[in-house]
């Protein structure tokens, strides 16, 4: 993982104002609570709601969540004002998601004018503390 | 989109039966209402808790759906008591969701023995009844 | 398969164009021999030269073969000047290459005028001339 | 980047074997110098016959690459015997490939029993000697 300088001052205000704004994350549930510049992270407290057909983590969900991470890792490192939209994003599937609660996080890989190509990684932590990868994104993810 | 034989009689019983225990598609909205061999579509009500910052469909939920109507299609093509599991899934992201209500469809466009290689669409209908490809999915999902 | 009116007078000059430049494609034999507005299609025949190690059709070259229909594909639908670079691309791998020659399509699926979103498909013709689909591509193509 | 143990002791001799099988990857002059457990690495001597349209590396030689490297660190984390299919790979480009000499390392991200994920990256070095990635690759390889 890369770091970066911010782009403007307020990075951390304009991507906290952006995920206010994201009312399906917190009917969710999923919260951000790390943001640095191309970087955020958050967890899930699992609830039944959130199961698939086997009572595990909808693949949908982790989705969802590993576009979440890596689109406000985007908009973390975008000029003030500019919008970030996916183009398109791939999630591979490691692990069944079988926990109590979950951690994700997203980062930008390459950093571009039109685009930032972003990945993340979603997971829990096993009984001795190991993390245990649900499933690995990658996206691209426009800017303007 | 081909068309399929039944792979059993009752592929229709028993992918409702799983589609039954996806709980999160229940609490998003989401319905299914056709299961053909290899093919599901559904349709879901826009609720603003479906929102993502602009207001506009959350592109999680796309996915989600995407995931959804690709897996209950390779579920209808399965043995009886077969499982299956996304292995990896990409979505491209077309046009920006706004509408009131979304339409979505998945297929299998490759079977195998270990292996479904599906696609789907997940669109809505413009003023003139013409549909609008909001994302389009492609996916690997596992059997067994 | 979409069809499209053409963007510019000379698109298939500019798309020719454009292909006598690929180096690659010549050195690989692939030639496109036909190009409509967001379409291109060709062939290839086999030479023991384009395995992998079972002595099928190599992956590698089927990814390439489906990027230039892709992107030849976009060429053939931008305005004349304008260039096309892969953002990003996805191939699955439906079936083993086994044959003589093989034959790829490219195809625009979702115009923009940032992207194109193209998909594509290598195949060959068993002894009833059905079509048997050796992999299915889907990528982001920028335009400027 | 994670380190394995070697799934058997000459693991690297039948990579060895399966890569000098691989007719394709000799006639694009890409060498694999670097066998590990899970991991494989080389590099390519650019010449003309590699070039696309603006003269610099074609990205369907990036993607034959990537799947190459990628595809041969999962060849060396299996049981004897045992074959490796790409079923799918995704590869996003980063920068133009304009360089004298390219270089590309593939690591298993995530094994397991019926696939290996796979991951990639081709760069090359700047005057600084820094590494600028050229394309990043993901995967999902198939062992039977």
């Amino acid at each position: 993982m890369k770091s970066y300088e911010p782009v403007h001052p307020k990075y951390k205000e304009y991507t906290e104002y952006k995920i206010s704004l994201n009312r399906f994350m917190h009917e969710l549930g999923f919260v951000i609570d790390v943001i640095r510049p191309g970087y955020t992270s958050g967890y899930l407290v699992f609830h039944p709601k959130h199961a698939q057909q086997n009572g595990w983590l909808h693949g949908g969900i982790t989705a969802a969540i590993l576009d979440m991470v890596e689109g406000f890792a985007a908009y973390s490192l975008v000029p003030e004002g500019q919008q970030v939209f996916t183009v398109d994003a791939r999630v591979a599937y490691y692990n069944p998601g079988i926990a109590d609660k979950f951690y994700a996080r997203g980062w930008v890989d390459k950093p571009g004018k039109r685009f930032h190509f972003c990945e993340g990684e979603l997971y829990y932590l096993d009984n001795a503390g190991n993390e245990v990868i649900v499933a690995k994104g990658t996206s691209t993810m426009a800017i303007k």
